[in-house]
């Protein structure tokens, strides 16, 4: 028996501006640090103690997980970093406005390329602004691994392994864990999780700052499927946000 | 050839308050929070990139760690903690007043504990509001481990393990390492590098928030006896300033 704490960071500065992120590493807005905190109050308040904390390499999480931690006086926890829990790339839609890209190429392609399991953007040249190529966090990994675009197949490929040699080791060991992430790495851990189809993981969002809590059984399966929220009333109204994306 | 880089935390806010603080978990003041962020643009005025990053386990070299990365925009970079790494246990003065201690105590008995290389202040009792007996950070060390004082002498014993087992094998392998830690563990660690003698540590103190930057041979021994600031002006003149504490 193992508990896992998901929580997606904050609003981003670009969440805000309704841009498409995925690897640009863009920080925190005012908001989304109050949101990181909040997260921490919840933890707090529910009194989990995580043994281990996991974030990605971009600081909207790891900045979520330090607020997060502050406020919770939980800052001396051990924390792990992974480009593997990294959001998804969105190739050459990085940078683009999201209402603007729907009005562009329409409902169906921009549903397509926001949630379609397997269909990814196209991909984003290496001599874009806001390539990764020369980045040196990801300067020890082959350059044919740094992915230039990204379904959420592809996030779940890139993020079992991680899953499986460094988070499981943990749980397997009776330990809370954390993960501090992104809105579609956090979808794709929890498709896996709770075994959701390709076509219903579509209609499935995380809302930011608010810890998702999965007690889990011997075999790594949800107690509960989908978890808990530590604040279900505030995730609820958040997804229902998160679904609007990209409307005006 | 290995590069390491040595970061005393800003100030914290009993430093401002003057009160000995040991193993207490007490925050950095704003003064604090602009030293750390001056540590990092020092850092990344020089072109320092650390493989990987050290920090004790107490919020003030954790927030001072995450402030100097912040800065310098390497939030990402693989970190770690460790009790070993923390200030010197200050025993029964931590919480007290540094001034009304030397008045209390007298100059010498006041210098011996804050300089002596082998005799620690009186132990903390284990029911003290200050004492580390239940904290859950401490919870996997043997109880007898934990220390109740502590010496500089202590600290070096303590402290070498780590230096040995940890951060010496990512030197080796030609890493750059940032260490964010106290006063009194970075000259444990100085003492060690530069094979300061027992009597000569007493007159060492190391300034807080200015990256202090040691090359080292293959022998993990100093090219350069003392190591280099990366700003020697603000270093000398905190030098001079730590020197003072206490006289009032």
């Amino acid at each position: 028996m193992a508990t896992l704490v998901l929580l997606r960071h904050g609003e981003s500065v670009w969440n805000a501006k309704g841009l498409f992120t995925g690897w640009v590493d863009v920080d925190l807005s005012e908001k989304g640090e109050q949101e990181a905190r909040t997260g921490g109050r919840l933890l707090a308040e529910a009194g989990f103690t995580p043994d281990v904390v996991y974030t990605s390499t971009l600081k909207r999480a790891i900045r979520t997980a330090n607020l997060a931690l502050e406020t919770a006086d939980l800052l001396w926890l051990p924390v792990r970093r992974s480009w593997r829990l990294n959001e998804r790339h969105y190739g050459a839609l990085q940078g683009k406005d999201k209402a603007q890209t729907r009005a562009e190429f329409g409902d169906e392609q921009f549903m397509i390329w926001r949630r379609s399991y397997d269909t990814p953007p196209p991909p984003l040249a290496d001599d874009d602004r806001y390539s990764q190529v020369g980045d040196p966090r990801y300067a020890h990994l082959p350059q044919e691994i740094v992915p230039r675009t990204e379904c959420l197949a592809d996030v779940v490929v890139r993020l079992l392994p991680y899953w499986y040699d460094q988070i499981v080791p943990e749980l397997s060991a009776g330990r809370t864990v954390l993960v501090a992430a992104h809105g579609n790495s956090l979808r794709a851990l929890v498709k896996h999780l709770d075994g959701v189809s390709d076509t219903e993981i579509a209609g499935l969002n995380i809302p930011t700052g608010i810890p998702l809590v999965y007690d889990l059984a011997d075999d790594f399966t949800p107690r509960k499927p989908g978890g808990e929220y530590l604040d279900p009333q505030a995730a609820a109204a958040a997804i229902e946000a998160v679904k609007n994306q990209g409307k005006k």
